[in-house]
């Protein structure tokens, strides 16, 4: 599936994904209604409303991306009808063509991960049939609970031939209160990165590992010296937009090939008609805002990368 | 909502919780054909065969113990049907007066984690309605993205009355790789059990936080420490039986007032019928033999305490 992305993200010139993290507030008002008036003012109206939001998107914009990446919590704060969205939206991005990224931040130990793993990337055996759960192309894991907790995930990537990002320096403010405590000389965002790039090389794509990893936009310093200590992990960069990244941040991220990252924007582009910038479109039109919020990343990046 | 786990602790003397982490290969055979004759060898079957089998455990011991703790990957492992166990077993226990500990490790950024934090313990709005999403009692919380990803759980917390679980030490073999790294002095585990004690001291029950702790019953000389630094934390100690812990390894995450832990026991009490000692029950009365093995462990326990 590393190769798949990699694939995607060439043929569109974008190493770019959008999340989908809908917001209750971020949803036009003619959505909402419709979806009420269908469904009352429940969990199941707005699972709809979700949904209707998210497809209106991703109609717009899949022929200019490889990749979304919806997060599990904006669909879970709305109960099981909220899941039901989350499964309806990566099966819809998959007939699309696109590569979904499930941003669960999963992380247990032994069969407990296993089966996060199994649910979300592979099958479960039920009798004598084995079953694809939510069925996601990659996941993002939570390492602090060590090996344990990622080689499950590791272990069906390898047999489904899909992927992981695992959280190595998140992009929010508080990331450093543990992530930048120095150990033996060095952060422990480095040793995770280390264990990464090691999990990683005993899975590898054709240039880049099943194994990635999460570095915030945010650090565009660390990213530098991450980028290093993990030549063949793909970074999934989140932070870029409305978390304060811009373009000229993230050339670190990538390798010499032009490749090795992938940048996450969620609400600069999911929300965009509610930017000045973007106003012109109105509420009516958000998907087009959307559209043309991902045209103008697309060139950021291509021209902070062209003059790096 | 730590009042009623203490007073319902007091009520039953069994500082037990139950973990309801429902394998296939623990569920006997005769759940698993009922289940696949009305569904198939579908998610759904699989989803009922769960389900079936925790009513069944449920009904053998919830006047027993205080908690019940089931762990959402063992349901997200089934996809959407498993979630839809989940909340079947989470409203279940609840009407059974039990206090329910979603274990779902969640934890991301600001409003994402809020987004967990509403979607579990609280209740998010749609349109001009608030509404309840899973609704578990406690759920457990993954530290690695500091304050910024555990201080919304702790918002709702203060909202609802209810608590959460923050993985401190976790009981896995690799806990130690990031865990027990010396940061200044002092282990990873013992910054995060600092951070712990602080955020608790901001919500406080009658004597102790809504903010616990997960300590794992395979380090009892890190649970003594922990002890000490989070005094007013109730400590969420899995790990009892199956993964090896003993009664006597437990008596030092207890303070001397005999409160302030709670000891978790999955497979050793769910599948206690598939243990040689209960194997007498057979897998029909497979109930009668985990309600037996909860009087050993809570026997088991007390011994432990009287005799420190």
């Amino acid at each position: 599936m590393i190769n798949t992305l990699i694939e995607k993200i060439k043929k569109t010139n974008a190493p770019i994904v959008v999340g989908l993290d809908p917001m209750m507030n971020y949803i036009p008002e003619h959505i909402q209604k419709k979806a009420f008036a269908e469904y009352g003012e429940t969990l199941k109206g707005a699972a709809e409303a979700i949904w209707q939001y998210n497809k209106g998107i991703v109609d717009a914009v899949y022929d200019l991306i490889p990749a979304v990446k919806p997060q599990i919590a904006m669909y879970e704060q709305f109960g099981l009808p909220g899941v039901e969205a989350f499964q309806k939206t990566v099966d819809y991005c998959k007939e699309k063509g696109l590569v979904v990224i499930g941003d669960i931040k999963r992380g247990d130990i032994g069969s407990t991960s296993e089966a996060y793993a199994v649910g979300h990337l592979g099958k479960a055996m039920v009798g004598s049939q084995a079953l694809y759960g939510f069925n996601e192309d990659f996941v993002t894991v939570n390492p602090y609970l060590g090996s344990d907790g990622v080689k499950p995930f590791i272990k069906v990537c390898k047999e489904e031939k899909k992927g992981i990002f695992v959280l190595v320096k998140t992009s929010n403010p508080s990331s450093g209160e543990f992530q930048d405590r120095v150990v033996d000389g060095k952060p422990l965002y480095e040793l995770v990165g280390e264990k990464v790039a090691e999990w990683g090389s005993e899975c590898m794509g054709d240039s880049y590992s099943y194994v990635g990893a999460v570095v915030g936009a945010t650090y565009p310093e660390q990213g530098k010296i991450l980028r290093k200590v993990m030549p063949k992990t793909f970074i999934l960069v989140p932070g870029y937009g409305a978390q304060g990244g811009k373009g000229a941040d993230l050339v670190h991220f990538f390798n010499e090939d032009g490749l090795g990252a992938i940048i996450n924007s969620s609400r600069g582009i999911i929300a965009a008609y509610k930017q000045e910038k973007y106003a012109k479109f109105g509420s009516e039109s958000y998907a087009d805002a959307s559209r043309a919020a991902v045209l103008d990343m697309r060139e950021d990046i291509a021209q902070a990368l062209a003059s790096r």
